[in-house]
């Protein structure tokens, strides 16, 4: 039941892959690099690549220090783990990843609850989060956290606005809470904003990047905060299963993406700019206008269900996600090209 | 912070206790039933007051087992560790005691998300259940238990409709789910509605009463479910610390309380009326028409806060709730008499 | 399989209980304290017995504040949860009652090991704890918490030495631990040594008293520390369903017990040596020589099991404790009376 | 505190790494298969070569699946979430990696308890896991879990006798307990004794083994079991942050490294005897006789601590371990050559 779905032969080859930027593979360049990276035993802190990795990135962020874990889900769940103690809630929007798409791991693992708020685009005001504070007592559970997530995935890949993230930490740390941004997508909101990594992530305590996603490294995420709070957080690092070997191998094709892939990642937004404006043409595809690489369409209006599209489009080599009851997610990224764009087009066009 | 405020002295000492129904004090009979009760040790399963108590109880709701607890709060936390593992998500209306009051147990203690459905009056719709309900997945918190608070306190001390606990019930059960009814007050809805215990117990898996409520017993609740879930609960009555000795000297109590204090919850209800009518004339005060012995006042209106209401109440030996920015609730039990009703009519009268 | 055993009518009636100071029943004149006890509600601090209650054993144990409980067992996980966090190592003597006896909450709710040192007679040395200490490391839990039972239940009802209790908590504290001692029986103790509970307790962060064993009280439990400690213990007692209402019924038991149930431990002592004298003239009982009020003996030289033995003397309505493969547990208390030893003694013999 | 310490430039480069078979790097050859390595996303089933590596590691374990993770912690973890649930104890030796190295996981995690059995070479017998065994009874915590770990690290690097494995694995099932393998160095076993390692596998309901010690791959572990286990295994996976995206790279040196380096064990083993046999002619040290790849020394008679010699090794650039407070390990893998260990014995010679 909960094991993955093995590869379907008796469907084609996945041509255009708009399912997510998760499916992006290490170019050969990339590759390269990975072969001729120096290695070491990355949980005695001898990894010469990761160490690279992580004094770039908490540079990049604006921390005093940062930690390589495999997953992005793993650093939320070690900063989540490392900010929270059993019985803590933890405030973020509704259709945040930690509570959508995590297993239950807030809860499962650090005992601590997430209050979803509401809010139009996956975004929530400074007085939606004001009317959620409650007083402390002994009933209540202890609010100790705010999470954000940047770009906001569900929300339809948008970006929270800086001047909002400075008012709602502000409002936060007021109430004695720490914060937390999950940035697995942060460079997306950097690049299409021209805000700095370091300004968006300066008000949190802790923030992580991403380098499986637009990155396009095969793995690997990198959390960044306070210099104690990292200290910390290895023991969590470490009881998760996130201290490993010659991780370097890996390390070198983030460093590739730092150098490679972040600027570009301007291409997958205009891909998306096209391929919205292109959609929106069609009768009963409602699109959300896209501000990243991600493309919600609503297609309640076309008779069918994202379900029947996504077979539908999936049967002529185009894979894309069915994302709740109406909505198909359409994604951009490295592996996707201007030419990807107008055949998924046309083949909208052609089942409409 | 956390410890609880201490008798003020320079207050009055307080006359009418509307604050709530756990507010009761044994009264001179129901003393004299423990006087002489027969006991035992109860976690060895010797103790006859408590055997006799949790039969009694059992064949009341319908099932199996039952087992004696200190707290209703511990049936709940007991309840939810039979039923959940860690990261597992309960569905429950988003003002439930199991996510309001009790210090954030459910997470704390079981690993367990709440996840709070919104609805008028404490209360969601099958359709809102059906909403709430997502696909079995690796990505998504396994949905096992539903929790019904019966009646729903911060509702307005509604009552669920027997057909609606059949329905969400039913939902919940083709969706693989567990049910639990946090019957704190379910003997004021049996009253009020002439429906059995065993009618509303029906439906649920797991269901208690609290005897410390309008019961007015000075400690107790018992937990009643299938024998096999009795028997596996066992295990966490002991892990919390709610395996008890003597504990025949409390269910002497809860079984006089069976015996002399259920049917006059009518009149708690009769006052309840009474005070809503009497609030209601009042200018500036909007008024919840009670179903049961909960009296919920917006006081938004009258230009002043709960908390000034309350205190100017209390400074006349009146003792309310303050419930949230801009309620006030006000308590029937056996302690307030249709005198105190009166009584404090007048003083709101005064004070406006 | 969890339950409790029922009593079984085709046994005769309990005339001698040793099987624990558990048993031991509210007297009359206890419960003449219990029918004229002043109440309130508990959990807002507003029970005048309780308060009493609290303020008494805070001052005789030398600590700020206390706290009322059900039960032992919860005054053992309150501390535990207060002290540790997830992950975290407790250090006791391998027998226990935290490891042995409560269903393994320790590490069902707080997430805590319980490392178990071994030692003669329920005790373990200085060298002892010394050697269990680990060098703080990622790869190592957390050595953070002392756990010491007074006396040592299954270690015979043995006393810890002062000087021993001062050496191990200095030990504990240069690393950084807190310390806890579980009281089940430490009234015992100080009667049994002349030592006051306040010296005992002073080295403790958290120590309690239980109420339903040698002291008689039908139930309850307090838990004394420092005055910002308990403030965040409310906290878990919340949680664990250990907030009361009007539980100075029970508290006013508990005074009572004060005042006249301690000096009289005395007798239970005697008792206790007495039985053990005259059990020691019977071939194939090998009898540890009691320090307070439990007397251990082992079997094994018998030619019969413990659980023979144990049938045999409730067939004659003596019941007794089976503790392991080859030892009887025998525990004078309030209910028990020199007449009964000289009886026991005499069943024994008729039995060999 | 917990943070990895960083290369310490003062000191020569190490020349003969001997501090663990973690160490190995991988070799141009398994980096080019890397290089070519096919991938897809882990996560949704869809990446070949781990796909490729997880039916081949079930193969070789005789098992029905199999599951891709980032570390042998990981694998430990998984298995612990999917077999136990919060209050279980698990029993395992006193030295096991899950007590020792892992950072409290099993209770952090998990809720479970590690009872740790005593006994030579780090290992113990049928006799010491019957006495462990407690009755089932509300007030002990469940044994639900027996672990092996093999070879036993601690122990001396020491093989489990397969008849040994078969009859504890008897006495734990009908105890109505699951079993577990640690198989971080189960192909050493192999090796060393000619059993293979399906055969070792054979009773247990989980196994795994690491691809980052002697088999020379950067990262990853895979974890096999049932196919329902595996199957609900995922979750943890998921939640612990396991689930990865292109961990093809990874998997394909894993894939070399079953083709390539697990014969050559042999040479491991060689060394370890080699280097054991020199050591032992020199005064002061006791060498435990090595079974496989790591050699014990104990330093107590030769009035230097381990300390003082690892560092003086290390500054001849030879790198070995600190166990305890009088013993070293040094431990042979593919970076470690016949000259190393010659050069190794003349060092210790000289220092001697």
């Amino acid at each position: 039941m909960y094991a993955p779905l093995r590869p379907d032969p008796s469907l084609p080859p996945v041509r255009i892959n708009l399912y997510s930027d998760t499916q992006t593979r290490p170019s050969p360049a990339m590759r390269e690099a990975m072969l001729g990276a120096e290695v070491g035993d990355e949980q005695l802190g001898l990894d010469p690549s990761v160490n690279a990795l992580c004094e770039r990135v908490a540079a990049m962020l604006g921390k005093e220090a940062a930690m390589f874990l495999p997953s992005g889900a793993m650093c939320n769940s070690v900063a989540i783990l490392t900010h929270c103690r059993p019985g803590d809630e933890i405030i973020a929007h509704e259709t945040a990843h930690i509570i959508e798409a995590e297993g239950g791991a807030p809860w499962a693992l650090a005992g601590a609850r997430v209050l979803g708020l509401r809010g139009a685009r996956g975004m929530f005001s400074a007085d939606d989060l004001r009317a959620a504070l409650t007083m402390p007592s002994r009933y209540a559970a202890p609010q100790v956290l705010l999470e954000i997530e940047q770009t906001a995935n569900l929300g339809g890949g948008t970006i929270w606005p800086l001047a909002t993230l400075r008012d709602l930490v502000g409002i936060a740390r007021a109430a004695g809470m720490a914060t937390h941004m999950d940035g697995a997508r942060l460079m997306n909101a950097v690049v299409a904003s021209g805000i700095s990594a370091a300004a968006y992530a300066a008000p949190f305590d802790t923030v992580w990047i991403d380098f499986t996603k637009g990155l396009g490294a095969p793995l690997g995420a990198v959390l960044a905060g306070s210099a104690d709070l990292i200290d910390r957080a290895w023991r969590w690092k470490q009881r998760l299963g996130g201290a490993l070997r010659q991780a370097g191998i890996c390390a070198a094709a983030c460093l590739y993406a730092l150098d490679h892939n972040v600027d570009r990642l301007a291409e997958d937004h205009a891909n998306a700019r096209d391929l919205a404006a292109g959609l929106a043409a069609i009768g009963g595809l409602n699109v959300e206008p896209p501000e990243t690489n991600l493309v919600y369409v609503d297609v309640a209006a076309s008779g069918r269900t994202p379900g029947d599209w996504a077979a539908a489009l999936r049967a002529q080599g185009i894979m894309v996600s069915v994302m709740g009851a109406t909505r198909l997610r359409l994604c951009t990224h490295l592996d996707v090209t201007g030419t990807d764009i107008i055949e998924t087009i046309a083949a909208f066009h052609n089942l409409a």
